[in-house]
């Protein structure tokens, strides 16, 4: 029996998850990049006019702006969210402080500034925990997997949403070493989700708009964009957030689509942009985009210089590439799969994070920094530890030489550097880039004062930054674009893509980025950009499964639901065979909608006013298809026939079977498949060819290697 | 017999296609994106040691920094050659006035003026015209072409390169409305296409490197490379580099690729800025990227009230849009109509561009632009028609209000508009982005006087140049790119696309964009991104062309040589049978190999010790195979057999009859094919799907419209 995709029956808790890296799950659906182009489907298309589409058309690009709009306006939220809770929290402390320091109790005020953090975080955790444990970490390498083509469950969802808007919240406010930005990209890809569809299923409520978009193409179309938007809302990047969703979802490229995304972000930036520009009383002050922005940076000679004397960038680099880099992501490997073996109650979850939650550096937003300084002084520990991260990344970006102090800088390095790797997979909902930037800022700065052979550390603080988030997020051009954006001084884009280039190479070297270690260790069958460069080897023979249950084209009901409800091999997709050549492809969900509906031959025959299917059935019936043991088949029906002629796509994409693994994978990846049937000569079924076959194969340090499949 | 693509055995002259939008060209081929994976493929592949694949990866990379280094170099020297020409001319001008102007011979000054335009221009269009048609223009539409896997003859040779360069200076030199940034985009590719080959036709020069590069698929990821480079140094805009490339090339997304071409842009744009940088004295100064610089636009309020006041911006671009955009297009539409009917012949296309010479505006460089005024007075007219096109727009986006006097603006738009008009079209090499920036920024300006509400009018004019350019051209997402990175302000994104996206879709209403008509009228096969939206109605088997052409896998040479011969078919592509079921595709360029290297199967069989041939023999006659009448087969070989089984394709893309027109025109799109073969369900050949027969259909005013295809 060939093992097709398991449908997502079993919602497994990631407990339940063998977690090892040379296992491939096979739990987690495809999405369905390809439209099944069945009767039904050609129909419809024919049917409708030239205006049709030009409305259609249109509506995208509605969608488009809505979603740019509502994920600027989130980002909004989060910020001013973040910045008055955390005002909030200063306050009660310094009322505290004011009112104890007399009476030497300043160990009281630390207390509840430690209970306070606590108690953030804990709210954080709980809801993340209990709620909704998908809105966990930054989110970014879920959207990874749904842009790649991975039904990840939960992932799009409004529940989703919305404890991951709140527990980011939480987690900044309760001061833990997170940035704001990596949830963006996660919310704004729930956003287009739900957007696109017009309805909620969580909230029971169609609006019985934008019905045509109900189908994975359209939808995963939307998502890319709606990830662009968080990108450009959290960077101010819009061209970065485009690249982003190119890099990430790639391969489906189209002019159009980019266009739309394009546009996406641009709404988002200048929607968050806009509504903060009148939050903080300059109504159409549009010069600071992005939740972060890294300050101006004036181009000089200093670029050149940074070109011309390598030697100096060179070590520094080298030093943040080959020692911080690598370290960071092996012990957060290490922590996950701790995690993931002894810290997987929600309770114990909680715990965690609220241990972690009172040694966290914290913020002031506006409030003074002079917390324990008599007044004028200047603590420049405390300006390091005490800072919203964005903040002490722009400080260690510009503020002038000798602004700080090396041993401090170090402490402050070595401090955050652990706190963010025990931070990054901790039950909250939080991202890793900001944590990143500080760590290569402070240690790029370090370097740029110990060395002192340039006039402004700040660059070396810019290029530690880099080479840090570069070497833990491993993400090139996308990245070089964002940060250029963000520094706003295009100059610079040649030595940032450098060096991002550098922290890659060395880093690829060791381990690989943080964001595929945590898809590999969710066994998730993510595909790469290019077959494994040596698996000409390879043909569809060896990597396809074989045999494949395969349904005549007027099939008897009994045996459908038999095969349907068979958990041992639970396949999704089947092909159709007449009477041995292959003539169609049909889906699991099609066939759920066609026994729900009870389309049999028979009863068409004797109720011959009966309401023909439509594509609409399958529509509302989507995403969530009920499973097999939901519908009910009498005895009697069981020996009804049912014709799939119209439902099936009667034109699958077919391979012989003498294919090379990199020509089936170029066909795969190209057109977004889910199956790919392999036939011989006669065009007789021999086998099928799904994501998990493709995704098995990697490239090991002693060549290629293949993964064990596991069910769970 | 099915009219497969013909090979560019007429090198048609341009008088000979019968130019008509309604016609589609046989005499282009294609591309093959699609890796023909024989036997002798897969067998070099597999000996191929991991090691070998990383070897391959760090060569790409070379040859694209070469490509980035060299195209920067060309796009200094073309900066620097136009500056000294220009310079002795003025230098001479200037002479002859104080020579003469005491004694009331202004005329004669004037003479010599026209006399020395038309000189210089006579030279770049004798080269054109004379040497290499193909580097007439701006190479954009060619570059399209060539991107979308159109062989366009001649386009990607290094002696278009160098017409190409020596034109584009004699052209800007003497004074024309052009720009040079557009033939750098031609120049860029030129470079790829060469260096990647490692060897020279031309030269017959064979530096022994780079071998495996010798194929289409290749040789054109690295073309794309280059036009992203010779974007990105024109305009110093690596990213809005790498999208033109993306928009263009399209559909063929590829992560590694793209981030090679983002580094071939940023070397480009680095070597020109840092040679630039020494050339003026200021080593190291990298502060001015590109051919042109819009200088510096600070981020300020204006941004948003161009956004709250809709209004006047609205009338100012409708204006623009409605008017001048399709007008211009229309214009040149005649205008290269009347040119291909009457001005074919090479003197009478170098008399017509020394017609338009001495009509020109001129440019000063760093000369003085009194030279009919008394010392310290300022003749705006003069600095509107005297000025470098670069420096003009730069004047109209900067200088502060009141600069301009309205109706020397006025005249000098409308005049200028007509000139870029006839110019561009004329035999000489010449672009059409700066006279369209110039033309946009003036009438931007113009209405930022008239309407008077904005403190700024370049701002205005920033709009106007925007719209302008975006409406003749017609690209957007890189366009809007291209326009942020030269503003170096990130601020401005929104509106500009906001504008763009206007100019486009109320362009699109009258005509098309100018290098789209330059295309359609050159009956250009043109794959457009995705098959017209109602084309549901037609499936595979109405738009593929029937009967085929097929061979056996053993076929006798006769058949062969006979088929290859026969010019009325002059096919590209055989499905190759066994017995009746498709088991291969062999191409023209690989039966004339074996042809040539006489592979029989009695030959070899006799002399037992003879060559293999290898994949070395196909790469070294690439790309250009001989024609069949160059190979002489007697009357004895004729009776030999041809054993194909090794050399052909034997796992070749296939569809069924009933496949849709959108599914197989997205099959084809996405891996980039030239053959798709359509087969019946028991796996016989019933068809066959070029190129040509997907780029017949287009909507049109009424519907979906079917082109006619002519054998010239």
């Amino acid at each position: 029996m060939h093992p097709s995709l398991l449908q997502d029956s079993v919602r497994g808790c990631p407990k339940e998850i063998p977690h090892n890296e040379k296992l491939l799950s096979l739990k987690y659906e495809s999405l369905d990049y390809d439209n099944s182009e069945n009767q039904l489907f050609l129909e419809e298309e024919r049917r409708m006019s030239f205006l049709g589409f030009k409305c259609l058309e249109i509506s995208r690009w509605v969608i488009c702006g809505l979603i740019g709009f509502l994920t600027g306006l989130i980002a909004c939220c989060i910020d001013i969210a973040v910045e008055n809770l955390a005002g909030v929290k200063y306050y009660v402390v310094k009322q505290n402080i004011e009112k104890f320091t007399e009476v030497g109790g300043l160990s009281i005020s630390l207390i509840l500034w430690a209970v306070l953090n606590s108690a953030f975080v804990m709210v954080g955790a709980v809801i993340v925990a209990f709620f909704e444990p998908g809105a966990a970490g930054s989110g970014i390498p879920q959207i990874k997997c749904y842009l790649n083509g991975v039904k990840i469950p939960r992932v799009v969802r409004l529940k989703t949403l919305v404890v991951k808007v709140c527990g980011v919240i939480c987690s900044v406010a309760g001061g833990l070493a997170v940035g704001k930005e990596g949830p963006m990209i996660h919310s704004g890809a729930v956003v287009a989700a739900g957007v696109s569809q017009g309805r909620s299923t969580s909230l029971k409520k169609d609006f019985k708009i934008f019905e045509y978009f109900r189908r994975d193409t359209e939808k995963r179309d939307f998502v890319s964009a709606g990830a662009a938007a968080g990108v450009s809302a959290a960077f101010g990047a819009p061209v970065g957030g485009v690249l982003f969703s190119l890099e990430e979802g790639a391969s489906f490229w189209n002019q159009m689509l980019t266009w739309r995304i394009f546009f996406a972000s641009m709404i988002s930036t200048f929607t968050l942009n806009f509504f903060l520009s009148i939050y903080n009383n300059k109504p159409g002050d549009l010069s600071s985009p992005g939740l972060i922005n890294f300050g101006r940076f004036e181009s000089d000679v200093s670029v050149c210089l940074l070109l011309s004397s390598p030697k100096p960038c060179v070590i520094s680099l080298s030093t943040v590439c080959l020692v911080l880099n690598p370290v960071f992501n092996i012990l957060n490997y290490w922590l996950t799969l701790f995690r993931i073996r002894y810290v997987h109650r929600p309770c114990l979850q909680v715990m965690e994070a609220m241990l972690v939650a009172p040694l966290g550096p914290d913020q002031s937003e506006d409030y003074p920094l002079q917390l324990f300084c008599a007044d004028g002084e200047y603590n420049s520990m405390a300006t390091a530890f005490f800072n919203t991260p964005e903040r002490s990344v722009r400080s260690l970006f510009h503020n002038p030489p000798g602004s700080y102090n090396p041993l401090t800088l170090s402490l402050f390095t070595l401090t955050y550097f652990f706190l963010a790797c025990w931070t990054y997979g901790l039950t909250v909902s939080a991202g890793v880039f900001i944590p990143s930037l500080l760590i290569g800022a402070a240690w790029g700065r370090l370097f740029g004062i110990l060395l002192a052979v340039w006039a402004v550390p700040g660059k070396y603080a810019l290029m530690g930054a880099a080479a840090q988030l570069g070497g833990i997020v491993r993400m090139t051009l996308s990245l070089t674009v964002i940060m250029v954006e963000a520094t706003g001084n295009v100059t610079y884009g040649l030595p940032i893509m450098l060096v991002l280039l550098t922290a890659k190479i060395v880093g690829d070297y060791f381990v690989e980025g943080l964001y595929d270690i945590h898809i590999k260790l969710q066994s998730v069958p993510f595909l790469h950009l290019e077959a494994p460069a040596t698996s000409h080897w390879l043909t569809a023979r060896e990597v396809m499964g074989a045999p494949v249950t395969c349904f005549n084209r007027i099939e008897k009901v009994g045996t459908i639901v038999d095969v349907l409800s068979n958990t041992s091999t639970n396949h999704n997709g089947f092909p159709v065979v007449m009477p041995v050549a292959i003539c169609g492809l049909i889906l699991r969900s099609q066939l759920i909608v066609l026994l729900k509906h009870k389309v049999f031959v028979e009863l068409a025959r004797s109720r011959l006013t009966q309401r023909k299917l439509q594509l609409k059935d399958f529509r509302d019936a989507y995403p969530r298809f009920p499973p097999i043991q939901s519908i009910h088949v009498s005895q009697d029906e069981r020996e009804c026939m049912m014709d799939l002629t119209e439902f099936m796509n009667p034109t699958p994409y077919t391979v012989p079977q003498e294919t090379s693994l990199p020509r089936v994978f170029k066909l795969f990846r190209a057109l977004g498949l889910r199956h790919l049937v392999v036939v011989d000569s006669e065009n007789r079924v021999v086998g099928l060819v799904t994501r998990k076959d493709l995704a098995r194969y990697h490239l090991g340090k002693h060549g290629l290697e293949e993964m064990q499949l596991a069910q769970t």
